[in-house]
């Protein structure tokens, strides 16, 4: 059912019916399109807020990306008909609209291209969509071929509907020199001042041919006729009407008429992007579409912006599903992140921050970069804003006009990851100002004005307040008052402070370290004392003063985040330890990963608020979230729980069977932000993919990945070894470039030895006073290490 | 194609296919529907503000209603698919979605009850939509009668879509104690203080039936399968799956199987409204399905409550179809719009007063209200806000944001209408408070205020500042930097303290009359002196100092507004009237009546604005604008230009054909806002409705019908007696309640008169001084009136 090229690590579907939600997604710095595998689209650019070219027929709200996005007929999308001219009979590719079984279909998501190989009527469609790395523009390719043995007589008619762009404003029209449908379009506005901003919007969406068409249509509603989409009235005919549409909801709709011999194929080529007006149409055609090899070297130059990503990593492990995800599509979902941040211009603080720490390892200077705006907006009490405002026009959306109180924990966090990967430490004495106040401070000083501020913020019982929500949790009523307080806060922050005095100590400011172990133990003390509930860490106490997410509660009773918090802070003492973990597998292992809280909220609890409103088993109502199932799979490897670590990490990113990549519905292109969870309440609908690939799991489950897992850890003076490998893999073999220079590690099970050998270069390596390999690295050289692990005690 | 039924008004239209977005629409006091004849629905209630209970399947914008609004398979909407068990036949109703040709279609749009009549496979299915007086909940009832000669076994399914509730929280359930779906979801809401106004939403949508479903199906992408919407693949099956939907696009579906004798019939009644919860519900099915009588009983007071608005006015001319329109569906519309203030909380000024003026012939204590609220809301200095709040909770939003300038004009004239409607001038003594200020002042003082401010808002040349805008128009950019006039705003000043100064001299204050005659001459002339353009009047003047709406532009050369209002102040002379009058001919006359302006604007103009970006022909860019054309047709009767005012009257509200009607797309049961203009740049789109019924159009139209067309106009002291009749009419019958009395009125030509002359009772009426046939009323009265007019020249 889904097949993978070990080469280039394409996944491909072989059914659009058995997972109707199955897609893909390219991008470049100012696009995005989610293609699903039936011909839908989800596509957005920046100008410079989120914008589409391609609508649905109703007027659309402005939201933020949502999870489990429903199709429908309707729904914006790219597709073909293809007709039969003697014979009357139609097809559609990829899929949708006519929705025929097809004698042969394959979706296939490659890095840089998604294409669709479809076979039907002994006709051959290839079908491939590739974006361009400088231009928001989609390059569409379709070829036909005929494996008759007669001369076939064809109509190729493109569908690319373009929607209701806008009740001001909306037409279409073929302009013959272009070769190209423009959708053209005003968005509206109605105050003065919004015209200035809009005038210079890319409010015409073009379709652009390298050839002439038979005919063409513009108008959605004359195309379907009586027939809808599955039949339309209009390729009944020989010819469409060649009709513009005035303040009608536009498509772009070409017919090519073709004859093909016996095997003979015809290739097409178009455009579909948003522009300003049909001069920049014309450039577009002329950069793309006036030679094939102009063409080419575009997607080209695409694969090669995509394959930024590439090379960093490569493992080869005894799980070969397992390694083409890890070798190729999750460093391009890290880079994704780290490079256009998810597409906003006001992404959350704590999001942008390890967006740009999952980019540590692919382009170390975006993530510099990232952290200096960050710091840059930070407010000179220490206080981190909401949001990163990217642009000067940039301004507070959605979630971020809501206070949420943890952003300095990430700052501190992503900031020493940082640090141990490239070693840069300079980079603590580069001065920085504030967002209100011109005076600038190194960046040390300023985290620890981040960790002051974190610390001024607690209660009387010593726990940090939640106010209106910490992390991605919209508990916006536990704390509003301001009473309230986080227990995975408190551990949050003491966890970011046991990280920087080890940092403060390697920059010789071993007072600044005592200052913050101290008080690290001190949040540890006082979460164990008012949160801990027997067996597991509560979430929090509200504004009423009750403890939540404890065992009396029989909705939200157990949390994941305080316990894996609790585990990396230190606040877990191994007494608790056996308690914690035999409850966090009871009530939130499922088959499909960690839940983030259960049993889901089913209504609402108004001492929690928003989060108990949303739907049970989706986003933080106790779904399998993965951003937080990273976290205590992070948290278990640190604890050197290797195998359940690896358990938990696998069945993320790398379904067991092809059930389970049906069940879920997503191909293992990408880790969406969660799967449906409310597993013991809503068993039938576990599992499933949000869809969603913007989540700041990513970043986490790579440097497990190559920190944990193969154990190829920078620090200030080079790398720790330390490979972390499941009982059940005997072997290992890892490429990673680190710091400029080529690792090459090898890791072999061997009888006979009770502790863990390194050989460099053929060399051993001896271990430290700490009990720890370290090898210093220089710049641009090769290394190649050899691991010897003891035997993994047998696995039954 | 069209027929009506000459007792109760119902319009009938005998195809789906040759009208597609045909539409009835019914409303109380809380909620709105509008019914395609196709089956497709827009619905809204107030809770308290504009909401949905059956959406898209897309997440949709909030916005204000929008002409020509497009359908969609997927678009919500009401049907029922029949089966016939033992072929396998299928069929929808009313059409979509299958939309197979019906053997007999008919869809029967009447004041209080939208229904078709469908007959196919032997079948007939009646269904019909009832509203309640009481509640936000519609009442569906099917019959299905079976013609054949043998038994038939056949499957009965709703399908009414709930779509894209929310993305906070949706699900579906059957409840068999109330054998009803119940949709629940919760509204999304991210800040706190949003949960308090939001908890108490009628957020679950029910779909109650009568009886017990043998199989039901909640999940939309379940039902249709592969088949899509016009062969869903659930229905190909004996049974539904009858599961509940998790956060699944939610859908009221439930299968009857049936069997029916020949001949026999089965009846099916059904309830689908938004709820709190299943508590309410439950009380609806209790309220509404539990008998018969209460059902029945419940149909009849939602009758009686639209029947408030009949027989007001009855009319008898040789126009059947316009006599149809006039006695059964103007006063529907008027009283629509005056009672339930478009279904906003913060109507525009301007719609709110015009609105209130055309119910003071049906309700004038509705009308008063009205006033009495909105002159609450004036400023002190005289100055109208944008938009009459209508709730505590309520603010501005979408236009009424942009500040305009005319809002003090509406306020006088319509005041001025309803004094003489009603003679109420005690009115003009009562004391109300101001919106910034507790202290009250006379209705008098009031409109002295305002006019007064009218007055101030002028700049060096005497004319009105246009800034953001003037009326509907939205030429935001003429006058935004506090320069650019509006002659048409200026026009309209004068013609406002002339209405006024009768008023004054009315009640005693001939020194006021005598300042507001000076004044309005005074404008009347700095408008012929600045923007008098050679044969016609300018729109105003930008802030850049050009006139614009003139013989030098070649887009928006000449506006309506301008020439209507100088012929209603007196600004127009005998010399310039005849050229002005052929211009507005040549240039804005179309086959569908007035054009606005001409030429439609093509692109932005900067100095205009908003305007100019609107879609050629559409809206306020040279549409036929019926709210402008009423105002020349009100200005050319006041002229005695009868049988042009006619012709254009007739124009708007009946179609002189079958042909007429299909090119407008709408039965003749309401008066858009507008019809497609631009005649003379999109010929082939001109004509079509903009199906939108919300338009200020309908308070003057009654009002022109009432007043000059009748000729039966309140004045001070009782009724003036003048019709104007076109020539092509030789009599006209007419019963009307004024002031609590009977008035029937019967015109007749005769030869050999030479002038108007009026029997009362049978006794002749005098002449007054004026030249006028005044008839003082006394209330509860019957008035028997006999006018002769002199023959009218000959009509050739």
């Amino acid at each position: 059912m889904i097949t993978y090229n070990q080469q280039n690590g394409a996944v491909s579907l072989h059914s659009p019916t058995s997972m109707p939600n199955a897609c893909g997604f390219l991008w470049n710095e100012n696009m995005m399109i989610q293609m699903n595998c039936r011909g839908y689209a989800v596509a957005q650019f920046m100008q410079p807020e989120p914008a589409k070219y391609a609508h649905g027929p109703a007027l659309e709200a402005k939201t933020f990306m949502q999870p489990e996005h429903a199709y429908f007929s309707h729904h914006p999308g790219r597709f073909f008909y293809i007709k039969d001219n003697q014979t009357g009979e139609i097809f559609s590719v990829p899929y949708a609209p006519v929705k025929q079984a097809h004698s042969k279909f394959e979706f296939i998501v490659d890095k840089h291209k998604i294409s669709w190989k479809v076979e039907h009527l002994n006709l051959t469609c290839h079908l491939s969509l590739s974006l361009t790395a400088e231009d928001t523009a989609e390059l569409w390719q379709l070829s036909v071929t005929n494996h008759a043995d007669s001369i076939r007589d064809l109509s190729i008619y493109s569908y690319f509907p373009v929607g209701y762009m806008s009740w001001m404003n909306q037409s279409a029209r073929f302009d013959d020199t272009l070769t190209s449908i423009l959708c053209e379009s005003v968005t509206p506005y109605q105050k003065v001042e919004q015209y200035p901003v809009q005038k210079d919007f890319k409010d015409t969406t073009v379709f652009i041919s390298d050839r002439n068409p038979t005919s063409y249509e513009t108008r959605q509603v004359i195309f379907e006729g009586e027939g809808g989409l599955n039949n339309p009235d209009a390729i009944k005919n020989e010819h469409l009407a060649s009709k513009p549409a005035h303040y009608q909801t536009p498509a772009a709709i070409m017919q090519f008429t073709q004859s093909l011999s016996p095997e003979e194929s015809s290739q097409f080529n178009f455009i579909f992007a948003p522009v300003k007006d049909a001069k920049e149409a014309k450039q577009l055609k002329q950069k793309y579409l006036s030679s094939e090899q102009k063409l080419n070297k575009a997607k080209q130059k695409y694969q090669q912006y995509i394959a930024t990503s590439d090379n960093k990593l490569e493992i080869s492990s005894p799980n070969n599903a397992l390694d083409n995800f890890i070798n190729h599509w999750l460093p391009r979902q890290v880079f994704y992140h780290g490079d256009v941040n998810r597409l906003s211009t006001d992404p959350q603080t704590r999001n942008y921050l390890q967006d740009a720490m999952g980019m540590m390892y692919i382009s170390p200077d975006k993530t510099k970069s990232a952290f200096i705006k960050a710091l840059s907006q930070q407010h000179k009490n220490g206080e981190m804003p909401d949001g990163v405002l990217l642009n000067a026009d940039s301004e507070f959306k959605y979630i971020n006009q809501i206070p949420h109180t943890d952003h300095c924990v990430w700052l501190v966090i992503c900031i020493e990851a940082y640090l141990n990967e490239t070693g840069d430490y300079d980079f603590l004495n580069q001065d920085i100002p504030f967002s209100d106040n011109q005076y600038s401070v190194s960046v040390l000083e300023h985290i620890n004005l981040a960790l002051d501020y974190l610390w001024s913020q607690r209660d009387s019982r010593g726990l940090n307040y939640i106010n209106q929500g910490d992390w991605c949790d919209p508990m916006n009523m536990v704390g509003y008052k301001g009473i309230g307080v986080s227990s995975w806060l408190s551990l949050a922050s003491a966890y970011s402070m046991k990280l920087w005095a080890d940092v403060s100590v390697a920059v010789g400011e071993s007072a600044q370290a005592d200052k913050w172990r101290q008080q690290a133990n001190t949040l540890n003390q006082d979460v164990n004392q008012h949160c801990w509930d027997g067996e597991w860490f509560a979430r929090g106490i509200t504004d009423a003063g009750n403890c939540f997410g404890v065992s009396a509660n029989t909705e939200g009773r157990i949390y994941l985040n305080p316990q894996s918090f609790s585990m990396l802070s230190g606040a877990i003492t191994e007494q608790q330890w056996p308690l914690m973990q035999a409850q966090i597998k009871q009530q939130l292992q499922t088959p499909f990963g960690m839940m983030m809280l259960a049993p889901s909220y089913t209504h609402m609890h108004e001492e929690v608020g928003r989060l108990t409103q949303k739907f049970p088993g989706t986003g933080e109502n106790g779904s399998v979230y993965n951003h937080a199932g990273a976290f205590y799979i992070f948290a278990l490897f640190e604890r050197g729980e290797t195998d359940t670590a690896f358990e938990l990490l696998n069945t993320m990113i790398n379904p067991s069977s092809d059930s389970d990549t049906l069940a879920r519905g997503q191909l293992p292109v990408f880790i969406p932000n969660y799967y449906r969870g409310a597993y013991f309440q809503y068993p039938e609908d576990a599992g499933k993919s949000s869809q969603l690939f913007n989540t700041g799991t990513v970043a986490w489950i790579y440097r497990i990945v190559i920190e944990q897992l193969i154990g190829l850890k920078g620090i200030k003076d080079g790398l720790k070894i330390q490979p972390q490998l499941p009982s059940a893999w005997d072997k290992l073999e890892v490429t990673r470039l680190f710091r400029q220079s080529t690792i090459k590690l090898n890791v072999k099970r061997e009888e006979h030895i009770s502790e863990q050998q390194v050989l460099v270069d053929g060399i051993p390596l001896h271990i430290n006073q700490q009990g720890e390999f370290i090898l210093a690295i220089k710049p641009k050289q090769n290394y190649c290490i050899e691991v010897a692990l003891p035997l993994a005690p047998s696995v039954n």
